[in-house]
C-alpha cells in the first residue's frame, strides 16, 4: 500500500538511472496531523536536473511545534499548493547538482535557506537558493537538522536585543525546552548568568540539577518564582519567553529598569502577560522573535554563516550538546507526532527527529 | 477647626508683611485619601526668601490618578518626607522671587518642574529649579494647569515612538479619559485617523457623537471592538492603551506589521495582555510611557518647551479644548477624590480640579 511502485519497478529506474524513489509524508488537507499526514512514495526524475537544480538526500529532519501548526494550517506560513509535504527544518546531503549550480558540490551537507520547503522526505529536488551552505567539515548531520531553528533561536535573542556582557543576568521559563537548552549552554560560554523557569513536575529535583549540569545558575519551578519575584530583585537584562500567560508576567517583573522581554512562543496558549508597571515605571519594553522570518531577510546571510560557524564550533569543541531526543522512522510518524504534540507537563519530551533507524531503505 | 491661626494672628502677619497664612491639604501617613488627607492651614515666612527661592500662589491643582495613588504609597514616586502635601500638577503666579532667580519675575505663569512637588495648596516656596517657565502671554491658567500631564502624555505618545504621518492610523482605548480626549485632538490637527475604544454604557451614543465631534475617526464599545479586531485589518501604527488585561489584547491585534503598542495606564488594574502572534508573526513591540518620568530627563528642557508653545498655540487657536471638569474648592476635598476615584463605567466623569469657587480666600 504505501510503497505502490513494485520493486520491479524500482529495479528497471534503478538499472536506467531515471528516477529515485521517494519516500515522503504529505498531507492533502489542513488538520489533525496524524488524519491528515500520509506516507506516500513516488518516483522522481532525477537524470534531467535544471542548471540550478540540486538532488539531495535528506539524512535527519525535526518535528517542531511549529510543523505541527503548520499542518493544522494554523501557522502564517502555509504551502503554495495542497498536497504538500511536511517539515521545515533538516539536514541534507547533495547527491547531484545542475551545471550552473556553484555553492553546492556532490556530497555538502545543506539545510533549508527557508522555511516551508517540506523536510518530512527522502530526497528531493530543489532550486539551490532553496538550500543553504553548511561550511567545512562538519559531519554530524544531528545536531546540523536543528541548527536552523532551536539553537539560532537561542543566539539570536541572546545577541540581537540587549547588549549582554559577561555577568548580565538572563531569565528564562520553558527552560527545558530545546531553545532553553541552547540558551543555557550559550549563556555558560559567554559568562552570562541564566535563571531558569520550569514547570512543577515529580521529577522536579532531577531536571534542576541536569539543567544545573548544563550551567543554570539558578533553577525555579513555576510556582516557585511567582512568589519570589515579589521579594527578590532579578535585576535581569534579558526576559526570554516562550510560556506566556502569567509566566511572562512574572518574567517581566524581573526584568531591571530598561529591560527586554522577547517572546518566541506561547506554550500555554493563553496571550503574553506583562506587569503594567514594568512597562511605565520601569521603562520595559516587550517584543517578539520568529526565527523562520530572521532567516528569510536576505540580508542576514552573512551574519548567518557566521553564526552556524560560532555554533558548530561550539558543538565540535563539546560546549553545546544536543538536546534529548529520539529516532524516528516515517513509518512512526504518528507516535513522533504524539509525542511532539504532548502536554502532559509532567513528561520530559525528547525531540523528535525523522532519521535513518534500523534499516530503514528510504534513508540508504 | 480647620484655620488654626485666628483672625487676629492674620491680622498682624499681614500688617507686618512677615508671613502668608497658607491652606494645603496634607496627609501624615499613606493610607486611603479620604481618610489620611486634612486640610490645614500654616504661616509661612514670606519676607525671607532665599537668592533662589520663589514665593508662588497656587491658581489651580488638578487631581490626577497618579496623586490617589501616591498618597496610598502605591506610586514609584513618594514624598521624601511625611507630613507632606497632596498633589502633582497645577499652576502657579510668582508672588515674588529671590534676587539671583532670573528665569521668572512678579506675575509669570509657571508650573511644576516634575512631580512630587505638592501642588494641593494655596502658596509655597521653592527653590526656582523647582519651577518651570510657562512662556509668553497665557492667562488660561485652568489649561496651564493640566498642561503638564494629560495632553503633553498625548503629544509624547504620538511624537516619540513611530514616525506618524497624515492618514496613519492610531488606535486607542479609554477614548474618553482626559489624556484620549487630547489624542483625538491632536491628531485630528495633524491629520491622523483615530480609531477609539471605550466602555459600553447607557449614553453610548451621546459619548460616540461626542468624540466624533471632537474628531475622532471611529469610536467602538469594547464589546464591539472585540469581534471586529477578527475580521477588520485595521492596520494601526500606533496603539495607546490604557486599560490593559484583554483590551490591550485586542489593541495589539489591530496593529499593523511592525507597529507599536504604548501602554501609559492599567484602569482596568488586570496586566496587559497581548497577542503572542502579534509579537511573534508580525513584529509588533509593547512599551510603556511615563510622562513624569520624561519631565525630570534634563535634556528634555528644550523640547518641553517646544511642546508647551505648540500645545498653547493649539489651546489659544481653539484647536484643543479642555476635557470636561469640575472645580472645587479644598474644603470639598472628600467629593474630589470620590469623584476621582469613581471606576463605575457608566458614569462620565469631570476632571476634578482645585481652584478658585465663589469666594474662597485662599486664591484671593
Amino acid at each position: 500500500m504505501l510503497f505502490y511502485k513494485s520493486r520491479l519497478v524500482n529495479f528497471i529506474n534503478s538499472a536506467r538511472f531515471f528516477t529515485q524513489t521517494v519516500h515522503e509524508l504529505i498531507y492533502r488537507e489542513h488538520g489533525n496531523p496524524t488524519e491528515v499526514l500520509n506516507l506516500s512514495s513516488k518516483e522522481l526524475e532525477v537524470d534531467t536536473l535544471e542548471k540550478q537544480q540540486v538532488l539531495v538526500k535528506w539524512l535527519a529532519s525535526p518535528v517542531n511545534p511549529a510543523d505541527i501548526n503548520q499542518i493544522q494550517g494554523a501557522y502564517p506560513i502555509k504551502p503554495p499548493n495542497l498536497p504538500a509535504v511536511g517539515g521545515n527544518e533538516g539536514c541534507a546531503q547533495v547527491i547531484k547538482a545542475g551545471s550552473d549550480v556553484t555553492e553546492f558540490r556532490e556530497n555538502d551537507l545543506v539545510i533549508p535557506a527557508n522555511a516551508g520547503l517540506g523536510t518530512w522526505c527522502s530526497h528531493g529536488i530543489y532550486d539551490s537558493k532553496e538550500l543553504f551552505p553548511i561550511e567545512g567539515d562538519v559531519k554530524d548531520y544531528m545536531f546540523l537538522s536543528m541548527i536552523q531553528v532551536n539553537p539560532s533561536t537561542a543566539y539570536r535573542m541572546l545577541k540581537d536585543f540587549v547588549n549582554l556582557s559577561s555577568g548580565d543576568i538572563v531569565v528564562q521559563n520553558g527552560a527545558n525546552s530545546s531553545v532553553g537548552h541552547f540558551v543555557i549552554q550559550i549563556c555558560r560560554i559567554l559568562g552570562i548568568q541564566t535563571i531558569n523557569v520550569v514547570r512543577d513536575r515529580p521529577e522536579i529535583e532531577q531536571l534542576k540539577s541536569q539543567l544545573k549540569k548544563d550551567g543554570a545558575d539558578e533553577v525555579y519551578t513555576e510556582d516557585e518564582f511567582s512568589t519570589l519575584y515579589r521579594t527578590k530583585e532579578f535585576k535581569a537584562k534579558l526576559a526570554l519567553n516562550c510560556v506566556g500567560g502569567k509566566s511572562g508576567r512574572h518574567l517581566s517583573l524581573a526584568l531591571e529598569s530598561g529591560g527586554t522581554m522577547v517572546t518566541y512562543g506561547g506554550m500555554s496558549v493563553s496571550p503574553v502577560q506583562v506587569a503594567t508597571s514594568s512597562l511605565i515605571f520601569f521603562n520595559t519594553k516587550s517584543v517578539g522573535f520568529w526565527i523562520s522570518k530572521w532567516n528569510g531577510i536576505k540580508q542576514n546571510r552573512e551574519e548567518r554563516i557566521n553564526m552556524y560557524r560560532e555554533l558548530i564550533g561550539w558543538y565540535k569543541n563539546g560546549n553545546l550538546t544536543l538536546p534529548k531526543y529520539q529516532r524516528r522512522s516515517f513509518e512512526e510518524y504518528k507516535e513522533a507526532i504524539n509525542q511532539s504534540t504532548q502536554t502532559d507537563p509532567l513528561t520530559i519530551k525528547s525531540k523528535q527527529i525523522f532519521t535513518k533507524k534500523g534499516n530503514h531503505h528510504y534513508f540508504d
